[in-house]
């Protein structure tokens, strides 16, 4: 066997990508030789927790990274599978091969340790984990204050392909 | 709307991403500004025809391509759904924007022409499209010719997963 | 291209079908040459939101209409498919042609006016849009008054094929 | 239990709706009060073997019958399930009920009679039972001979949606 | 046909099997030749409610039984299908032909009925339907008291895959 | 972790249960404490080479074996999923722990032994790996000859569920 990728995986839905993942990829890149974003719940989208699709969210992270970081960066959408036992081996399959998975999720923990894979906790500075639900409530509000919570590319994005009318719009139905 | 990225896509399996595949991703480079490479089948792997996973296959094309080429690529992979009514959906689903789709298959072309977005052919230089198959063929006969079809660093990725042991595997049991 | 036929698109899950459904079919029918009425999660049955099968509530319309309606009524069961992405693209492979949508739900208009369909409003006379959910909760309370919110042929229908009784049962469990 | 209304039930895929599947509609609307046309392989399209929508089957099979012909026709598009053990129950949940069956395949009488239904065997006056890939070989070849084969109203939509060129698509890419 | 196995179909999750359960076997197995136990939901694990995989429930029932009694038990993990109207087709092909269904679920005796299968209730001495739900809740709390619950072998095997700590791990995540 | 039960792991699809077969598990249970004889492709039937359903492959390996060999045989349904990067992880879910697969199929033996699990080869003495396709062959012709190529508990088994008779009729429609 060859020389395992010094690769850190670090899964999400990121909806959307704010400036508390931003500061977790930048930390990993300080650590790692590269990093995979892997974008969960890639199959769905329009749905109140889930308003951008998986190729939009490509977008938005590519938009709120430097070129320096980008390079350095593999992003891979993963569709969900509802089933705890395939998890690991159905994310396995879609991403480049990873020394180390970064979460602070216990189950998805113990689902990697369980398959021998090393697990490092992440340190979200001054952010909470509910970062994007609070997000996405500012937004189907058409409360300004979103924006300064994201990074300034994923701001523009998010405007260009009128993201707030349509989550305005989900969540009057739901 | 804002104006659409000038970003191209190209659709393909990439079993594996081989000198005319890099040589296709090299003309489109000239051309846009961004290429999108959709990685097909993606979910489907070790079968004859799909021996590498979605995650190999990006790392084989990543291995191919020159930093300055990898910046400007997105590389997504994409599983198969099976219902042509619904595909081009499902691949816009998946990846960003773009403006034109590169493809000499007459039913593809039909099927993103129907959705009103833009096709445009493929040559491929003294490769036929049968390139992948030929590829395989020689890695399951345990034949070093398949060597100098892909580039480089596809040929080194290759070798570090012990592929041509899993190449006759498969083919021992078809 | 063709002329597109002049047929309006009405969908629901019709759990059961209405008086409030009757008279949208009915303006429909008054402005349009043919009503195609589109049954929704069709492939899911004898939930409690969801009693009746595909079948049953086929039968259901086609006892609520005049012979002269149905003439310009096409009826088509359409199961979910959970991805809003693919969704317009579904409805439209099971269905015939249509000129204009008729919805009230915000974002099933998003959905189509981004396919670049026409979308037009629905005014419910007297009857909100939770008539179906009440219509149930009195079935399953075995209360008699839903009778009179269902056209008398979809009422016939229900009591013959048990109907009370199964939303009985089917509530018990809930 | 109420009497079992009077209905026929017949299977088929209908690609595309043919002189051959009009005579035995004729036939069992001559015997029964209402048939039912199940439309198969309803999800898939733009196969070799499956040109047309479940959309487009539903328009070429209403454009083939005659207005007294419609009304006693009850027409449902089916997906196909690859489990037959679960084909029978799937079927019934989409359409009305049936009294009979009619089909010449062995399996489907085994499945039908086997879940207890009745099931009659289908004369096919002059036709084969390989009329519908007959057709679809002629219509991918350019050959106009196809037309003789399909009703009128049939021919005229298949022409209006561009079918034909949409058969030489999909045979040249298989 | 052949005189129809007396055996008597036992379905639940048994996310634990416990002593409820155990009895009902008992008092299955005095009645009839054989009992079928069909582990439900066999596809999901890991979650707050299915934190048991479908082998791990096998092993936990079979080390709960004594060899004479595993002699005459028929164990059958089975998936869920979340369509009523094929369900009792679904569960039908994975298990042997058996004579009653018992169950105190009403749809489900009406599911059974309806497709002319005998079922007959069950009598649950001194617990209730919730024992499960009871034991899962104190297994996360960490309260020793679940182990009463359960019967010895079950008891064992659990501690021996370190339940306790997945199911603390799976309730901090929800 | 406890140590890893003495369980050999035997998947086939049975189709149907032959002396071979039978051979198989009884030189396993000759040399370890328990056999789990896995059942692929369980979610088919009627096909042409997967005539018989789950349920009844259950029956057939049980009616074939003798009761002290039941006793330490395990027998578990599990449907496929086509995903070679899955498939261990998901036939693991559904089975006991096992410390050894008995397979002779190198693509078998590939996936387990990467998934770090002993893998150990077959002699099948006197039959080949398609004595199920012979067996097949011979029922759908109507040839005697099949009896001897099974268990007198299978033969007996299949002819009470009129299995001939199926066969014919599979056979005829393909």
């Amino acid at each position: 066997m060859i020389k395992l990728a010094d690769r850190a995986l670090f899964i999400g839905r990121f909806q959307p990508f704010h400036h508390g993942h931003l500061a977790v990829v930048e930390s990993l890149l300080a650590k790692h030789q590269e990093v995979i974003i892997a974008i969960g719940s890639a199959e769905c989208c329009s749905a109140d927790d889930n308003p951008f699709s998986a190729g939009e969210r490509v977008e938005i992270i590519r938009a709120s990274l430097l070129p320096e970081q980008l390079m350095r960066v593999i992003i891979i959408p993963v569709r969900d599978i509802n089933n705890n036992s395939l998890w690991v081996s159905h994310l396995k399959s879609y991403v480049p091969e990873f020394s180390v998975v970064y979460t602070n999720n216990k189950l998805v923990s113990m689902l990697f340790l369980k398959a021998g894979i090393k697990v490092d906790g992440i340190s979200y500075v001054d952010r909470g984990l509910n970062e994007g639900k609070v997000i996405r409530k500012l937004m189907s509000m058409g409360d300004d204050k979103w924006k300064k919570h994201v990074p300034c590319g994923a701001h523009k994005f998010i405007l260009s392909i009128n993201g707030i009318e349509r989550m305005k719009a989900i969540s009057e139905r739901e």
